[in-house]
């Protein structure tokens, strides 16, 4: 028997949607000219990535089109991003960010560290909240950048971007302010005009979009070195010909995800809200790790206490259900979450932390199997613990 | 009425294979996990990247496809391999390269000279032959790189990259050698092992793959920093989450690109010789600007004397015929091609020449109908030009 495949793991990956798919077909076949040609068959081509430039701008709400370049993932974003500003002015030493963000971002700024760079990581609370006093601090002469995510891919916690933007503007105005917006495009409204946000990065394929292309914003007044130098493509910022497809696909799949926000503020929430309140419920040994209404729509993060992860994902593999325990970007790396240790979730329950991410392809029928047969699996991965004397002082005391 | 078109223009970009464009297809529907995740879904999605990376193993001859990261573009491949070799060991501040690379090689060793890089540039004969006793004298002890193309964009002259490679080794072993085989590969066999390679850069877009995907050789002997820094893909040295798709479609492109060879080196060559021989034959201001034997088979690059090459290319363009006066990645700069400059060919041509690329979507039909339609024009501006003494005296000494 095999199962129907249940897909909870969107801030991993999503199913790149069908009309996106549609959108990218004509560059794929009949329109394949370079877009930097002269001739009359590359205007369509060019047109796309001067249409598609317009609808990212529309999403971010930049001021200009101007603002807005194509790369190739998020992780390009952020390093163009990071790199970029740093490079240009290379007097400015020292970098705030927090102890949560994407592996991507932190390996990076561990990079920077051995390079001479100060840096310092804000922590969160236990719910997964910025210390904003710790983050104000922070802000010194000398800081060139801070970068924080808009919201966390593990918890899904929303950070309070404007108003940090006004704490780093207000201590000083010379700092660039970095989002990297990979898990909030496409799940709640970005803004980088009404946040106060200099550079900001998004990831196509968190939305829909296939994997390999992203976009990152960069204020007008906000000048960067280029990562990938070269051509004149994206106004020098970026070279390599450009990728029409998929600039075609990630515009479809933001003008979706633009339509999708009411329903993922709605019914996305009420699924996601339905699969967290069951687990809490009917699984004595469920922890819910942050419970902050500050949360992106759909997604959720379940510590079982004194169980393994990794078993249970193996679990609910046979059944075709899709979770993770972290950042697909680390998995390999048995090192327990950073951003649940930055939390403080117990040891005990960090091992054994499942993180539920949902899609606009997400259905009721989905989560009702997942509450139907999670409850057995757990049992059966509890059966096995070593901590029979915990769990058991667990169950009298929720009871 | 309109034309069909008639793409020689295969140097800029080229048109995706049915065949590629359905060997990804799998992964823009069903197989869109990511890569790194552990669930049973995810094994197509990592298993084709494994598959795809022993194919562009085989396709450059590599030792081992731990040698091969996949990236976005070749000016991607370019800049992880020459910013990553000279990051790795910063000592080392004397870098060689040649006058006619690629403008995004070509751009970012101008940047790093203003970082404290010493470049030298070393030149070509008018045939577009590299200087090899420059290139010999130019070897140091501090000399970190060498980058020389395989085949040039614009005159499709080939290097002798095995003959550069025992150069450098003599002189100095310490230092590492990097090809950008963009143009090279699908045109002629690459073998990084038999021509002493480190490193060496290839981009899908130019034999059939789309736009957005490369591939770096990284020689196991050769340490590098990474460029795009933060997850493991890649083995560190390149984050981001894998395009599962693309990269599936550049190893399928590589596997037709290998089983074309032979067509490309027959088939195509003949077609190009067609194309060129006559058009010097019929057109008395026509200038072969580099005739070496030693050219991949699909290049020519023709020079019209005392014409505007853009003029040409408005009137081509008319008749759907696409060819370009030098690199995309130029375009929209009047400044003559640097390629043609180095190799001095008289100002009065550099201006309007012409470069021609074809593929295995060729047609011997097309090429007649360049030949047929190409006199005319060529009389048309030629008409209007204010060299009509010169061209006079032309025709005379060509009669």
């Amino acid at each position: 028997m095999t199962n129907k495949l249940i897909y909870l793991d969107n801030n991993a990956t999503t199913k790149v949607d069908e009309r996106v798919l549609e959108a990218m077909m004509p560059y794929f076949k009949e329109e394949y000219a370079n877009p930097s040609s002269m001739y009359d068959f590359s205007r369509k081509s060019s047109n796309a990535i001067k249409e598609a430039r317009g609808v990212i701008k529309d999403f971010v709400n930049a001021k200009d089109e101007k603002e807005i370049i194509f790369t190739s993932c998020g992780s390009e974003s952020a390093s163009t991003a990071i790199r970029g500003v740093l490079n240009y002015d290379r007097n400015k030493k020292h970098i705030i960010t927090t102890k949560v963000e994407h592996p991507c971002v932190l390996n990076l700024y561990q990079t920077l560290e051995k390079q001479g760079y100060s840096v310092d990581y804000i922590g969160v609370d236990s719910n997964g909240e910025l210390n904003l006093e710790e983050l104000e601090a922070a802000v010194k002469d000398d800081t060139a950048l801070v970068s924080v995510m808009w919201a966390n891919n593990e918890n899904g916690v929303i950070n309070p971007i404007g108003r940090i933007s006004e704490i780093i503007k207000s201590k000083n105005k010379d700092t660039k302010f970095f989002v990297d917006a990979v898990q909030a495009a496409g799940k709640i409204p970005i803004d980088v005009q009404a946040n106060g946000i200099d550079l900001l990065g998004i990831s196509g394929h968190k939305f829909h979009a296939p994997k390999g292309i992203g976009a990152l914003y960069i204020n007008s007044k906000t000048m960067i070195t280029p990562l990938i130098a070269g051509g004149h493509q994206e106004r020098g910022k970026r070279a390599g010909t450009e990728n029409t497809p998929y600039i075609a696909g990630i515009a479809k799949a933001a003008e979706l995800a633009v339509d999708g926000l009411q329903y993922e503020a709605t019914e996305i929430k009420r699924l996601r809200d339905k699969l967290e309140s069951n687990i809490i419920n009917k699984i004595y040994n469920a922890r819910l790790n942050t419970s902050v209404a500050n949360r992106v729509p759909n997604t959720t993060n379940i510590g079982f206490e004194y169980i393994e992860g990794e078993l249970i994902l193996l679990h609910l593999s046979d059944l075709g259900i899709c979770a993770s325990s972290g950042s697909a970007c680390t998995s390999g790396s048995l090192e327990p979450s950073h951003v649940l240790r930055a939390m403080n979730v117990p040891f005990t329950a960090i091992h054994g932390s499942i993180r539920w991410s949902l899609s606009r392809f997400t259905t009721e029928d989905e989560i009702d199997f997942v509450i139907e047969k999670l409850p057995a699996i757990i049992d059966k991965v509890t059966a096995i613990s070593p901590y029979q004397k915990e769990l058991q002082a667990l169950k009298e005391l929720r009871k």
